[in-house]
């Protein structure tokens, strides 16, 4: 499990950035217009973001082209769901213990 | 969207933690038991989850109780899925505009 992925989420110009490319933006210009940071602030968020593979970088000539890596997503996404999961079953499985101490014989 | 999460998640200790929770852990002894960190360290690793609403502690007597808050969970692999989902169907969009032009008329 990458540890890259949840740092690079952890910031919320980094995040703000991923939804942008989830919306369609798809330059460096698009993907941080108006967000009040300088270029080398962007620079910096974008290289953390490319290196933990939540972002890949095509470039096209002139252009730059940002678009998101879905497999990251999968895996950070899926780390977290799992743990939820057995939580809640664990939880299930306490509970109807407990229900069934409850109820005699 | 809580920052704080994704920070929480973002050290492998604090990570490894929330699986022990979800497989069963529930003191802070089994919790954090054989990580090789000193007990100030896991100290502040637990703070952080806590503030982050990832873990929560119930004291019951002498005994620290840990738990999963599944919707800290949730609330943040949704987002991520969020972000993947709409960009696959970006993406699709693109491509099948893309297949449309290749086919003449």
């Amino acid at each position: 499990m990458a540890n890259d992925a949840f740092a690079a989420l952890a910031h919320p110009t980094r995040r703000e950035i991923v939804e942008r490319l989830s919306e369609g933006a798809s330059t460096v210009g698009e993907a941080s217009h108006g967000l009040g940071v300088s270029k080398p602030t962007i620079s910096r968020h974008l290289k953390l973001l490319e290196e933990a593979g939540v972002v890949t970088r095509v470039i096209d000539g002139r252009t730059h082209r940002l678009a998101l890596n879905p497999e990251t997503l999968t895996d950070t996404s899926d780390w977290i769901e799992r743990q939820r999961a057995r939580w809640e079953r664990l939880f299930n499985v306490v509970g109807e213990y407990l229900e069934e101490r409850k109820e005699p014989g």
